[in-house]
Protein backbone atom coordinates (compact mmCIF):
# COMPACT_ATOMS: atom_id res chain seq x y z
CA UNK A 1 0.00 0.00 0.00
CA UNK A 2 1.13 3.69 -0.88
CA UNK A 3 0.37 7.01 0.31
CA UNK A 4 -1.05 9.59 -1.96
CA UNK A 5 0.54 12.25 -0.28
CA UNK A 6 -0.88 15.55 -0.77
CA UNK A 7 0.84 17.22 1.47
CA UNK A 8 4.38 16.45 -0.68
CA UNK A 9 2.32 16.77 -3.96
CA UNK A 10 1.24 20.33 -3.00
CA UNK A 11 4.36 21.40 -2.10
CA UNK A 12 5.66 20.19 -5.43
CA UNK A 13 3.08 22.11 -6.90
CA UNK A 14 3.68 25.57 -4.83
CA UNK A 15 7.29 25.20 -5.37
CA UNK A 16 6.64 25.46 -8.72
CA UNK A 17 4.79 28.10 -8.73
CA UNK A 18 7.25 29.47 -6.50
CA UNK A 19 9.90 29.54 -9.30
CA UNK A 20 7.21 30.84 -12.26
CA UNK A 21 6.47 33.61 -9.69
CA UNK A 22 9.60 34.92 -9.06
CA UNK A 23 10.03 34.49 -13.01
CA UNK A 24 7.22 37.40 -13.86
CA UNK A 25 8.53 39.51 -10.68
CA UNK A 26 12.12 39.57 -12.79
CA UNK A 27 10.29 39.81 -15.80
CA UNK A 28 8.86 43.13 -14.31
CA UNK A 29 5.34 41.26 -15.03
CA UNK A 30 2.35 41.38 -13.02
CA UNK A 31 2.41 38.91 -10.04
CA UNK A 32 -1.03 36.85 -9.23
CA UNK A 33 -3.11 38.74 -6.77
CA UNK A 34 -5.91 36.73 -5.06
CA UNK A 35 -8.89 38.28 -3.15
CA UNK A 36 -10.59 36.42 -0.68
CA UNK A 37 -13.89 37.53 1.15
CA UNK A 38 -14.47 36.26 4.55
CA UNK A 39 -17.99 37.48 6.13
CA UNK A 40 -18.15 36.69 9.49
CA UNK A 41 -16.83 34.61 12.05
CA UNK A 42 -17.11 30.92 11.21
CA UNK A 43 -14.31 29.34 12.99
CA UNK A 44 -13.69 26.67 10.38
CA UNK A 45 -14.27 29.34 7.49
CA UNK A 46 -11.50 31.48 9.51
CA UNK A 47 -8.86 28.22 9.17
CA UNK A 48 -9.60 27.71 5.98
CA UNK A 49 -8.91 31.22 4.40
CA UNK A 50 -5.93 31.69 6.63
CA UNK A 51 -4.45 28.76 5.17
CA UNK A 52 -5.64 29.90 1.49
CA UNK A 53 -3.68 33.16 2.20
CA UNK A 54 -0.36 31.65 3.97
CA UNK A 55 -0.26 29.72 0.63
CA UNK A 56 -0.48 33.08 -1.31
CA UNK A 57 2.43 34.13 0.55
CA UNK A 58 4.70 30.90 0.81
CA UNK A 59 4.35 31.32 -3.48
CA UNK A 60 4.85 34.65 -3.84
CA UNK A 61 1.33 35.84 -4.69
CA UNK A 62 -0.12 38.77 -3.55
CA UNK A 63 -3.44 38.34 -1.33
CA UNK A 64 -6.05 40.76 -0.02
CA UNK A 65 -8.23 39.32 2.82
CA UNK A 66 -11.72 41.31 2.81
CA UNK A 67 -13.29 40.71 6.09
CA UNK A 68 -16.89 41.99 6.08
CA UNK A 69 -19.18 41.58 9.39
CA UNK A 70 -21.68 38.84 9.57
CA UNK A 71 -25.10 41.01 9.24
CA UNK A 72 -23.34 42.69 6.23
CA UNK A 73 -26.65 43.31 3.66
CA UNK A 74 -26.14 41.21 1.12
CA UNK A 75 -26.19 44.60 -1.44
CA UNK A 76 -23.03 45.44 0.00
CA UNK A 77 -21.09 41.92 -0.41
CA UNK A 78 -22.41 42.25 -4.34
CA UNK A 79 -21.02 45.46 -4.49
CA UNK A 80 -17.46 44.70 -2.87
CA UNK A 81 -17.37 41.61 -5.42
CA UNK A 82 -17.96 44.16 -8.36
CA UNK A 83 -15.16 46.52 -7.02
CA UNK A 84 -12.90 43.68 -7.23
CA UNK A 85 -14.78 42.31 -10.97
CA UNK A 86 -13.00 45.67 -12.07
CA UNK A 87 -9.84 45.94 -10.30
CA UNK A 88 -7.02 45.32 -13.17
CA UNK A 89 -4.98 44.27 -10.57
CA UNK A 90 -7.01 41.36 -8.97
CA UNK A 91 -6.80 38.02 -10.76
CA UNK A 92 -9.11 35.79 -8.54
CA UNK A 93 -11.91 36.20 -6.01
CA UNK A 94 -13.23 33.64 -3.58
CA UNK A 95 -16.01 34.08 -1.25
CA UNK A 96 -15.57 31.89 1.72
CA UNK A 97 -18.59 29.53 2.00
CA UNK A 98 -21.08 29.02 3.60
CA UNK A 99 -22.59 32.50 3.63
CA UNK A 100 -25.28 33.89 6.50
CA UNK A 101 -28.34 32.37 5.85
CA UNK A 102 -29.50 36.09 4.95
CA UNK A 103 -27.35 35.86 1.47
CA UNK A 104 -28.02 33.81 -1.70
CA UNK A 105 -25.21 31.77 -2.43
CA UNK A 106 -26.06 31.39 -5.57
CA UNK A 107 -27.20 35.36 -6.06
CA UNK A 108 -23.27 35.97 -5.12
CA UNK A 109 -21.28 32.90 -6.78
CA UNK A 110 -23.20 34.45 -10.33
CA UNK A 111 -21.82 38.47 -10.06
CA UNK A 112 -18.34 36.93 -9.66
CA UNK A 113 -16.46 37.55 -13.66
CA UNK A 114 -16.29 34.36 -14.63
CA UNK A 115 -12.48 35.22 -15.74
CA UNK A 116 -11.82 35.71 -11.86
CA UNK A 117 -13.92 32.87 -10.91
CA UNK A 118 -10.34 30.68 -9.22
CA UNK A 119 -13.40 28.64 -7.47
CA UNK A 120 -14.70 27.58 -10.44
CA UNK A 121 -18.40 27.45 -8.51
CA UNK A 122 -19.95 30.14 -11.46
CA UNK A 123 -22.31 28.14 -13.87
CA UNK A 124 -20.32 29.46 -16.89
CA UNK A 125 -17.21 28.02 -15.34
CA UNK A 126 -19.30 24.69 -14.34
CA UNK A 127 -20.51 24.32 -18.04
CA UNK A 128 -17.11 24.63 -19.85
CA UNK A 129 -15.94 22.06 -17.77
CA UNK A 130 -18.68 20.12 -19.00
CA UNK A 131 -18.03 20.63 -22.28
CA UNK A 132 -14.65 20.44 -22.09
CA UNK A 133 -13.27 23.77 -22.26
CA UNK A 134 -10.54 25.74 -20.76
CA UNK A 135 -11.92 27.00 -17.65
CA UNK A 136 -11.54 27.08 -13.66
CA UNK A 137 -12.02 23.75 -12.15
CA UNK A 138 -13.30 23.80 -8.44
CA UNK A 139 -10.58 23.51 -6.77
CA UNK A 140 -11.01 19.96 -4.66
CA UNK A 141 -12.12 18.23 -7.99
CA UNK A 142 -9.10 20.16 -9.47
CA UNK A 143 -6.68 18.90 -6.37
CA UNK A 144 -7.52 15.51 -6.88
CA UNK A 145 -6.66 15.26 -10.55
CA UNK A 146 -3.30 16.98 -9.54
CA UNK A 147 -2.75 14.47 -7.17
CA UNK A 148 -3.22 11.77 -9.34
CA UNK A 149 -1.27 13.42 -12.08
CA UNK A 150 1.57 13.60 -9.17
CA UNK A 151 1.59 9.63 -8.06
CA UNK A 152 1.43 9.02 -12.01
CA UNK A 153 -1.48 7.15 -11.43
CA UNK A 154 -2.69 5.81 -14.23
CA UNK A 155 -6.75 5.90 -14.81
CA UNK A 156 -7.82 4.84 -18.27
CA UNK A 157 -10.55 2.33 -18.63
CA UNK A 158 -10.41 1.91 -14.69
CA UNK A 159 -13.75 1.61 -13.18
CA UNK A 160 -14.40 4.45 -10.43
CA UNK A 161 -17.25 4.96 -8.29
CA UNK A 162 -18.42 7.85 -6.33
CA UNK A 163 -19.88 8.33 -3.82
CA UNK A 164 -21.45 11.56 -3.78
CA UNK A 165 -23.07 14.05 -6.22
CA UNK A 166 -22.42 17.49 -4.89
CA UNK A 167 -21.90 20.51 -6.51
CA UNK A 168 -18.50 20.95 -5.30
CA UNK A 169 -17.06 17.76 -5.27
CA UNK A 170 -18.81 14.28 -6.27
CA UNK A 171 -20.55 15.93 -9.43
CA UNK A 172 -17.27 17.56 -10.90
CA UNK A 173 -15.23 14.71 -9.67
CA UNK A 174 -17.39 12.20 -12.06
CA UNK A 175 -17.45 13.99 -14.76
CA UNK A 176 -13.78 14.93 -15.01
CA UNK A 177 -12.91 11.24 -14.11
CA UNK A 178 -14.86 10.00 -17.29
CA UNK A 179 -13.66 13.43 -19.71
CA UNK A 180 -11.54 12.03 -22.61
CA UNK A 181 -8.08 13.29 -20.76
CA UNK A 182 -5.40 11.97 -18.92
CA UNK A 183 -6.13 11.54 -15.80
CA UNK A 184 -9.53 10.89 -16.78
CA UNK A 185 -11.14 8.52 -19.20
CA UNK A 186 -12.57 5.99 -16.37
CA UNK A 187 -15.61 4.02 -16.43
CA UNK A 188 -17.52 6.24 -14.09
CA UNK A 189 -20.74 5.09 -11.64
CA UNK A 190 -21.74 7.64 -9.42
CA UNK A 191 -23.79 6.48 -5.86
CA UNK A 192 -25.44 8.36 -3.33
CA UNK A 193 -28.50 8.37 -0.79
CA UNK A 194 -30.88 6.77 -2.99
CA UNK A 195 -28.78 4.13 -4.06
CA UNK A 196 -29.14 0.84 -3.39
CA UNK A 197 -26.68 -1.82 -2.45
CA UNK A 198 -24.18 0.58 -2.37
CA UNK A 199 -21.80 -1.87 -0.87
CA UNK A 200 -21.67 -3.91 -4.07
CA UNK A 201 -21.07 -0.97 -6.33
CA UNK A 202 -18.06 -0.19 -4.31
CA UNK A 203 -16.73 -3.68 -4.41
CA UNK A 204 -16.72 -3.62 -8.20
CA UNK A 205 -14.11 -0.22 -7.73
CA UNK A 206 -10.68 0.61 -9.50
CA UNK A 207 -11.08 3.80 -7.55
CA UNK A 208 -13.20 5.00 -4.90
CA UNK A 209 -13.77 8.58 -4.61
CA UNK A 210 -15.78 9.17 -1.30
CA UNK A 211 -17.18 12.29 -1.26
CA UNK A 212 -20.48 11.57 1.04
CA UNK A 213 -19.56 13.45 4.45
CA UNK A 214 -20.19 10.23 6.98
CA UNK A 215 -17.19 9.75 8.43
CA UNK A 216 -15.48 6.17 7.97
CA UNK A 217 -18.77 5.23 6.10
CA UNK A 218 -16.70 2.86 3.53
CA UNK A 219 -14.85 0.03 5.43
CA UNK A 220 -12.94 -2.64 4.40
CA UNK A 221 -15.86 -4.96 3.13
CA UNK A 222 -16.49 -2.38 0.56
CA UNK A 223 -13.13 -2.63 -0.95
CA UNK A 224 -11.73 -4.57 -3.91
CA UNK A 225 -8.21 -5.66 -2.84
CA UNK A 226 -6.03 -3.23 -4.78
CA UNK A 227 -8.50 -0.41 -5.51
CA UNK A 228 -7.44 3.58 -5.30
CA UNK A 229 -9.32 5.16 -2.54
CA UNK A 230 -9.49 8.99 -2.18
CA UNK A 231 -11.16 10.12 0.76
CA UNK A 232 -13.03 13.25 0.19
CA UNK A 233 -14.83 13.46 3.45
CA UNK A 234 -13.22 15.58 6.77
CA UNK A 235 -15.49 15.82 9.74
CA UNK A 236 -14.57 16.94 13.08
CA UNK A 237 -15.67 14.22 15.52
CA UNK A 238 -15.33 14.59 19.19
CA UNK A 239 -12.30 13.66 21.07
CA UNK A 240 -11.89 14.27 24.69
CA UNK A 241 -8.21 13.37 24.44
CA UNK A 242 -6.79 16.38 22.32
CA UNK A 243 -6.26 19.46 23.49
CA UNK A 244 -8.98 20.80 20.71
CA UNK A 245 -11.58 18.39 21.76
CA UNK A 246 -12.03 16.94 18.16
CA UNK A 247 -10.16 14.82 16.01
CA UNK A 248 -10.71 15.08 11.52
CA UNK A 249 -12.05 11.83 10.38
CA UNK A 250 -12.64 10.78 6.78
CA UNK A 251 -15.30 9.23 5.01
CA UNK A 252 -13.20 5.84 5.18
CA UNK A 253 -12.29 3.88 7.99
CA UNK A 254 -8.74 4.20 7.10
CA UNK A 255 -6.86 1.72 9.37
CA UNK A 256 -9.47 -1.08 8.35
CA UNK A 257 -9.14 -0.05 4.65
CA UNK A 258 -5.53 0.61 4.34
CA UNK A 259 -3.91 -2.51 3.99
CA UNK A 260 -6.25 -3.62 1.35
CA UNK A 261 -5.13 -0.73 -1.13
CA UNK A 262 -2.53 0.23 -4.01
CA UNK A 263 -2.69 3.30 -3.31
CA UNK A 264 -4.77 5.85 -0.48
CA UNK A 265 -5.27 9.35 0.77
CA UNK A 266 -4.79 9.90 4.61
CA UNK A 267 -7.37 12.22 6.31
CA UNK A 268 -5.33 14.60 7.03
CA UNK A 269 -2.56 15.23 4.72
CA UNK A 270 -4.62 13.80 1.18
CA UNK A 271 -7.20 15.78 -0.39
CA UNK A 272 -7.46 19.03 1.82
CA UNK A 273 -3.55 20.53 1.38
CA UNK A 274 -4.35 19.68 -2.60
CA UNK A 275 -7.41 21.92 -2.71
CA UNK A 276 -5.07 24.63 -2.03
CA UNK A 277 -2.88 23.79 -4.48
CA UNK A 278 -5.07 23.50 -6.63
CA UNK A 279 -6.42 27.13 -5.99
CA UNK A 280 -3.11 28.15 -6.48
CA UNK A 281 -2.87 27.21 -10.04
CA UNK A 282 -6.19 28.84 -10.92
CA UNK A 283 -5.21 32.15 -9.53
CA UNK A 284 -1.95 31.87 -11.90
CA UNK A 285 -4.17 30.55 -14.70
CA UNK A 286 -6.09 33.62 -14.68
CA UNK A 287 -2.99 35.91 -14.06
CA UNK A 288 -1.34 34.27 -17.13
CA UNK A 289 -4.83 35.38 -19.61
CA UNK A 290 -3.76 39.09 -18.54
CA UNK A 291 0.58 39.20 -19.01
CA UNK B 1 -42.55 -5.60 -23.33
CA UNK B 2 -43.94 -2.11 -23.60
CA UNK B 3 -43.45 0.97 -26.27
CA UNK B 4 -41.85 4.12 -24.72
CA UNK B 5 -43.96 5.76 -27.66
CA UNK B 6 -42.51 8.97 -28.64
CA UNK B 7 -44.80 10.02 -30.70
CA UNK B 8 -47.56 9.62 -28.55
CA UNK B 9 -46.02 11.04 -25.62
CA UNK B 10 -44.76 14.41 -27.99
CA UNK B 11 -48.60 14.61 -29.53
CA UNK B 12 -49.48 14.74 -25.56
CA UNK B 13 -46.59 17.32 -24.72
CA UNK B 14 -47.63 19.46 -28.09
CA UNK B 15 -51.95 18.97 -27.44
CA UNK B 16 -51.27 20.43 -24.05
CA UNK B 17 -48.90 23.23 -25.60
CA UNK B 18 -51.51 23.84 -28.18
CA UNK B 19 -54.25 24.85 -24.85
CA UNK B 20 -52.17 26.81 -23.01
CA UNK B 21 -50.86 28.90 -25.94
CA UNK B 22 -54.43 29.48 -27.23
CA UNK B 23 -55.21 30.56 -23.59
CA UNK B 24 -52.31 32.94 -24.28
CA UNK B 25 -53.90 34.39 -27.09
CA UNK B 26 -57.44 34.87 -25.50
CA UNK B 27 -55.78 36.72 -22.95
CA UNK B 28 -54.14 39.32 -25.40
CA UNK B 29 -50.96 37.79 -24.03
CA UNK B 30 -47.71 37.20 -26.06
CA UNK B 31 -47.74 34.18 -28.03
CA UNK B 32 -44.06 31.81 -28.05
CA UNK B 33 -42.10 33.04 -31.07
CA UNK B 34 -38.71 30.50 -31.97
CA UNK B 35 -36.44 31.72 -34.14
CA UNK B 36 -34.26 29.02 -36.25
CA UNK B 37 -31.03 29.63 -38.09
CA UNK B 38 -30.14 27.54 -40.76
CA UNK B 39 -26.68 28.05 -42.43
CA UNK B 40 -26.76 26.05 -46.02
CA UNK B 41 -28.13 22.97 -47.50
CA UNK B 42 -27.47 20.00 -45.70
CA UNK B 43 -30.31 17.76 -46.08
CA UNK B 44 -30.19 16.22 -42.63
CA UNK B 45 -30.56 19.95 -41.08
CA UNK B 46 -33.31 20.85 -43.47
CA UNK B 47 -35.16 18.03 -42.27
CA UNK B 48 -34.89 18.76 -38.72
CA UNK B 49 -35.42 22.18 -39.01
CA UNK B 50 -38.74 21.68 -41.23
CA UNK B 51 -40.30 19.65 -38.31
CA UNK B 52 -39.36 22.33 -35.58
CA UNK B 53 -40.87 24.78 -38.02
CA UNK B 54 -43.81 22.99 -38.72
CA UNK B 55 -44.24 21.62 -34.73
CA UNK B 56 -44.85 25.45 -33.96
CA UNK B 57 -47.37 25.63 -36.23
CA UNK B 58 -49.54 23.15 -35.40
CA UNK B 59 -49.14 24.63 -31.48
CA UNK B 60 -49.71 28.28 -32.88
CA UNK B 61 -45.90 29.41 -31.80
CA UNK B 62 -45.19 31.69 -34.08
CA UNK B 63 -41.67 30.74 -35.87
CA UNK B 64 -39.40 32.45 -37.94
CA UNK B 65 -36.81 30.48 -40.06
CA UNK B 66 -33.50 32.57 -41.52
CA UNK B 67 -31.69 30.94 -44.14
CA UNK B 68 -27.69 32.02 -44.87
CA UNK B 69 -25.72 31.11 -47.45
CA UNK B 70 -23.39 28.28 -46.31
CA UNK B 71 -20.28 30.74 -46.97
CA UNK B 72 -21.76 33.62 -44.88
CA UNK B 73 -19.15 35.26 -42.70
CA UNK B 74 -19.17 34.40 -38.84
CA UNK B 75 -19.22 37.75 -37.66
CA UNK B 76 -22.37 38.21 -40.27
CA UNK B 77 -24.12 34.82 -38.02
CA UNK B 78 -22.70 36.69 -35.01
CA UNK B 79 -25.09 39.91 -35.90
CA UNK B 80 -28.28 38.51 -37.04
CA UNK B 81 -28.27 36.36 -33.50
CA UNK B 82 -27.31 39.73 -31.51
CA UNK B 83 -29.97 40.88 -33.60
CA UNK B 84 -32.56 38.47 -32.44
CA UNK B 85 -31.06 38.62 -28.92
CA UNK B 86 -32.47 41.84 -28.28
CA UNK B 87 -35.93 41.49 -30.92
CA UNK B 88 -37.74 41.32 -27.44
CA UNK B 89 -40.61 39.43 -29.66
CA UNK B 90 -38.11 36.23 -30.06
CA UNK B 91 -38.33 33.95 -27.38
CA UNK B 92 -36.15 31.00 -27.92
CA UNK B 93 -33.14 31.15 -30.35
CA UNK B 94 -31.76 27.60 -32.05
CA UNK B 95 -28.78 27.78 -34.94
CA UNK B 96 -28.82 24.09 -36.34
CA UNK B 97 -25.81 22.27 -36.19
CA UNK B 98 -23.62 21.30 -37.78
CA UNK B 99 -22.19 24.51 -38.83
CA UNK B 100 -19.93 25.11 -41.84
CA UNK B 101 -16.23 24.62 -41.10
CA UNK B 102 -15.28 28.29 -41.34
CA UNK B 103 -17.31 28.78 -38.79
CA UNK B 104 -16.73 28.03 -34.98
CA UNK B 105 -19.55 26.29 -32.98
CA UNK B 106 -18.34 27.29 -29.71
CA UNK B 107 -18.25 31.39 -30.68
CA UNK B 108 -21.78 30.78 -32.52
CA UNK B 109 -23.29 29.27 -28.71
CA UNK B 110 -21.51 31.53 -26.79
CA UNK B 111 -23.32 34.23 -28.27
CA UNK B 112 -26.93 33.78 -27.72
CA UNK B 113 -28.44 34.92 -24.82
CA UNK B 114 -28.54 32.46 -22.15
CA UNK B 115 -31.78 33.13 -21.95
CA UNK B 116 -33.15 32.55 -25.20
CA UNK B 117 -31.11 29.09 -25.78
CA UNK B 118 -33.77 27.02 -26.16
CA UNK B 119 -31.13 24.01 -27.15
CA UNK B 120 -29.57 24.62 -23.86
CA UNK B 121 -25.84 24.26 -25.62
CA UNK B 122 -24.99 27.76 -23.93
CA UNK B 123 -22.28 26.85 -20.44
CA UNK B 124 -24.62 28.75 -18.79
CA UNK B 125 -27.42 26.21 -19.21
CA UNK B 126 -25.63 23.76 -19.46
CA UNK B 127 -23.83 25.32 -15.73
CA UNK B 128 -26.80 25.56 -14.31
CA UNK B 129 -28.53 22.51 -15.31
CA UNK B 130 -25.49 20.50 -13.13
CA UNK B 131 -26.24 22.77 -10.31
CA UNK B 132 -30.18 21.28 -10.60
CA UNK B 133 -30.83 25.12 -11.16
CA UNK B 134 -33.63 26.16 -13.71
CA UNK B 135 -32.32 26.49 -17.32
CA UNK B 136 -33.20 25.23 -20.27
CA UNK B 137 -32.16 21.53 -21.02
CA UNK B 138 -30.86 20.47 -24.27
CA UNK B 139 -33.71 19.25 -26.00
CA UNK B 140 -32.83 15.35 -26.15
CA UNK B 141 -31.76 14.72 -23.10
CA UNK B 142 -34.82 16.60 -21.56
CA UNK B 143 -37.17 15.00 -23.92
CA UNK B 144 -36.00 11.73 -22.42
CA UNK B 145 -36.97 12.91 -19.10
CA UNK B 146 -40.20 13.65 -20.74
CA UNK B 147 -40.84 10.15 -21.78
CA UNK B 148 -40.03 8.57 -18.77
CA UNK B 149 -42.68 10.97 -16.85
CA UNK B 150 -45.04 10.27 -19.57
CA UNK B 151 -45.37 6.74 -19.03
CA UNK B 152 -44.65 6.99 -15.39
CA UNK B 153 -41.47 4.87 -15.39
CA UNK B 154 -39.85 4.42 -11.48
CA UNK B 155 -36.56 5.33 -12.07
CA UNK B 156 -35.39 6.18 -8.33
CA UNK B 157 -32.65 3.46 -7.16
CA UNK B 158 -32.52 2.03 -10.32
CA UNK B 159 -29.26 1.44 -11.92
CA UNK B 160 -28.69 3.45 -15.23
CA UNK B 161 -26.18 2.56 -17.77
CA UNK B 162 -25.57 5.38 -20.07
CA UNK B 163 -23.62 4.21 -23.22
CA UNK B 164 -21.72 7.70 -24.72
CA UNK B 165 -20.52 11.20 -22.99
CA UNK B 166 -20.80 13.67 -25.81
CA UNK B 167 -22.03 16.91 -24.51
CA UNK B 168 -25.52 16.87 -26.52
CA UNK B 169 -26.80 13.25 -24.87
CA UNK B 170 -24.53 11.46 -22.84
CA UNK B 171 -22.93 13.65 -20.64
CA UNK B 172 -26.14 15.33 -19.63
CA UNK B 173 -28.43 12.32 -19.73
CA UNK B 174 -26.39 10.78 -16.76
CA UNK B 175 -26.48 14.35 -14.52
CA UNK B 176 -29.82 14.16 -15.34
CA UNK B 177 -30.75 10.81 -14.08
CA UNK B 178 -28.60 11.09 -11.19
CA UNK B 179 -30.07 14.10 -10.29
CA UNK B 180 -31.96 14.23 -6.92
CA UNK B 181 -35.25 14.59 -8.59
CA UNK B 182 -37.98 12.12 -10.07
CA UNK B 183 -37.54 11.42 -12.73
CA UNK B 184 -34.13 11.03 -11.78
CA UNK B 185 -32.24 9.40 -8.91
CA UNK B 186 -30.82 6.60 -10.58
CA UNK B 187 -27.02 5.20 -9.75
CA UNK B 188 -25.40 5.88 -12.99
CA UNK B 189 -22.63 4.66 -14.32
CA UNK B 190 -21.06 6.24 -18.24
CA UNK B 191 -19.60 4.05 -20.44
CA UNK B 192 -17.51 5.20 -23.49
CA UNK B 193 -14.72 3.98 -26.21
CA UNK B 194 -12.40 3.76 -22.99
CA UNK B 195 -14.77 1.44 -21.79
CA UNK B 196 -13.33 -2.16 -20.82
CA UNK B 197 -15.72 -5.10 -20.70
CA UNK B 198 -19.21 -2.73 -21.67
CA UNK B 199 -21.18 -5.81 -21.54
CA UNK B 200 -20.78 -6.46 -18.33
CA UNK B 201 -21.92 -2.92 -17.38
CA UNK B 202 -25.03 -2.85 -19.81
CA UNK B 203 -26.02 -6.48 -18.32
CA UNK B 204 -26.43 -4.46 -14.93
CA UNK B 205 -28.50 -2.05 -15.85
CA UNK B 206 -31.85 -1.56 -14.71
CA UNK B 207 -31.71 0.97 -17.66
CA UNK B 208 -29.85 1.49 -20.58
CA UNK B 209 -29.47 4.62 -22.25
CA UNK B 210 -27.33 3.86 -26.06
CA UNK B 211 -26.32 7.39 -27.05
CA UNK B 212 -22.79 6.19 -29.03
CA UNK B 213 -23.95 6.47 -32.15
CA UNK B 214 -23.03 2.75 -33.63
CA UNK B 215 -25.93 1.22 -35.30
CA UNK B 216 -27.22 -2.37 -33.03
CA UNK B 217 -24.47 -2.25 -31.26
CA UNK B 218 -26.25 -3.27 -28.13
CA UNK B 219 -27.10 -6.86 -28.58
CA UNK B 220 -29.80 -9.02 -26.62
CA UNK B 221 -26.34 -10.86 -24.79
CA UNK B 222 -25.84 -7.15 -23.37
CA UNK B 223 -29.45 -6.93 -21.76
CA UNK B 224 -30.58 -8.19 -18.72
CA UNK B 225 -34.43 -9.27 -18.91
CA UNK B 226 -36.68 -6.64 -18.07
CA UNK B 227 -34.43 -3.97 -18.46
CA UNK B 228 -35.90 -0.31 -19.77
CA UNK B 229 -34.08 0.60 -23.07
CA UNK B 230 -33.78 4.02 -24.44
CA UNK B 231 -32.01 4.20 -27.66
CA UNK B 232 -31.08 7.20 -29.03
CA UNK B 233 -29.06 6.35 -31.56
CA UNK B 234 -30.22 7.04 -35.24
CA UNK B 235 -27.74 6.31 -38.08
CA UNK B 236 -29.08 6.45 -41.66
CA UNK B 237 -27.37 3.06 -43.64
CA UNK B 238 -27.90 2.05 -47.11
CA UNK B 239 -31.07 -0.05 -48.14
CA UNK B 240 -31.57 -0.44 -51.63
CA UNK B 241 -34.78 -1.64 -50.76
CA UNK B 242 -35.63 1.40 -50.11
CA UNK B 243 -37.08 4.49 -52.30
CA UNK B 244 -34.93 6.69 -50.18
CA UNK B 245 -32.10 4.64 -50.55
CA UNK B 246 -31.59 4.18 -46.79
CA UNK B 247 -32.92 2.75 -43.79
CA UNK B 248 -32.95 4.46 -39.97
CA UNK B 249 -31.06 2.27 -37.10
CA UNK B 250 -30.50 2.91 -33.84
CA UNK B 251 -27.85 2.05 -31.30
CA UNK B 252 -29.83 -1.48 -30.43
CA UNK B 253 -30.50 -4.46 -32.28
CA UNK B 254 -34.17 -3.41 -31.77
CA UNK B 255 -35.95 -6.83 -32.93
CA UNK B 256 -33.55 -9.28 -30.79
CA UNK B 257 -33.12 -6.61 -27.75
CA UNK B 258 -37.15 -5.81 -27.63
CA UNK B 259 -38.23 -9.20 -26.49
CA UNK B 260 -36.13 -9.02 -23.60
CA UNK B 261 -37.53 -5.95 -22.08
CA UNK B 262 -40.40 -4.12 -20.11
CA UNK B 263 -39.81 -0.89 -22.32
CA UNK B 264 -37.95 0.00 -25.09
CA UNK B 265 -38.09 3.02 -27.37
CA UNK B 266 -38.80 2.07 -30.89
CA UNK B 267 -36.47 3.96 -34.02
CA UNK B 268 -37.81 5.62 -35.36
CA UNK B 269 -40.80 7.28 -33.15
CA UNK B 270 -38.94 7.30 -29.97
CA UNK B 271 -36.62 9.77 -28.90
CA UNK B 272 -36.46 11.23 -32.26
CA UNK B 273 -40.38 13.60 -31.91
CA UNK B 274 -39.77 13.66 -28.00
CA UNK B 275 -36.42 16.06 -28.46
CA UNK B 276 -38.95 18.22 -30.58
CA UNK B 277 -41.42 18.46 -27.93
CA UNK B 278 -39.12 19.20 -25.44
CA UNK B 279 -37.47 22.23 -27.45
CA UNK B 280 -41.21 23.34 -28.11
CA UNK B 281 -41.69 22.79 -23.87
CA UNK B 282 -38.29 24.91 -23.81
CA UNK B 283 -39.54 28.04 -25.96
CA UNK B 284 -43.22 27.81 -23.88
CA UNK B 285 -41.14 28.22 -21.30
CA UNK B 286 -38.71 30.98 -22.12
CA UNK B 287 -41.99 32.91 -23.32
CA UNK B 288 -43.89 32.38 -19.63
CA UNK B 289 -41.20 34.11 -18.42
CA UNK B 290 -41.66 36.97 -20.15
CA UNK B 291 -45.74 37.28 -19.85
Amino acid sequence: MQILDGKKASQAIKDELKIEVAQLAAEGKKIPHLAAILVGNNGASETYVAAKVKACDEIGFKSTLIRLEEDIAEVKLLNKISELNSDPDVDGILVQLPLPKHISDEEVINTIDPDKDVDGFHPVSVGRMVQGLPTFIPATPYGIMLLLEHFKIETAGKHAVVVGRSNIVGRPMSILLSENKNPGNCTVTVCHSKTKNIKDFCKQADIIVAALGKPEFITADMVKEGAIIIDVGITRTADTSRKTGFRLKGDVLYDEVAPKCSWITPVPGGVGPMTIAALMKNTYKSCQQKN
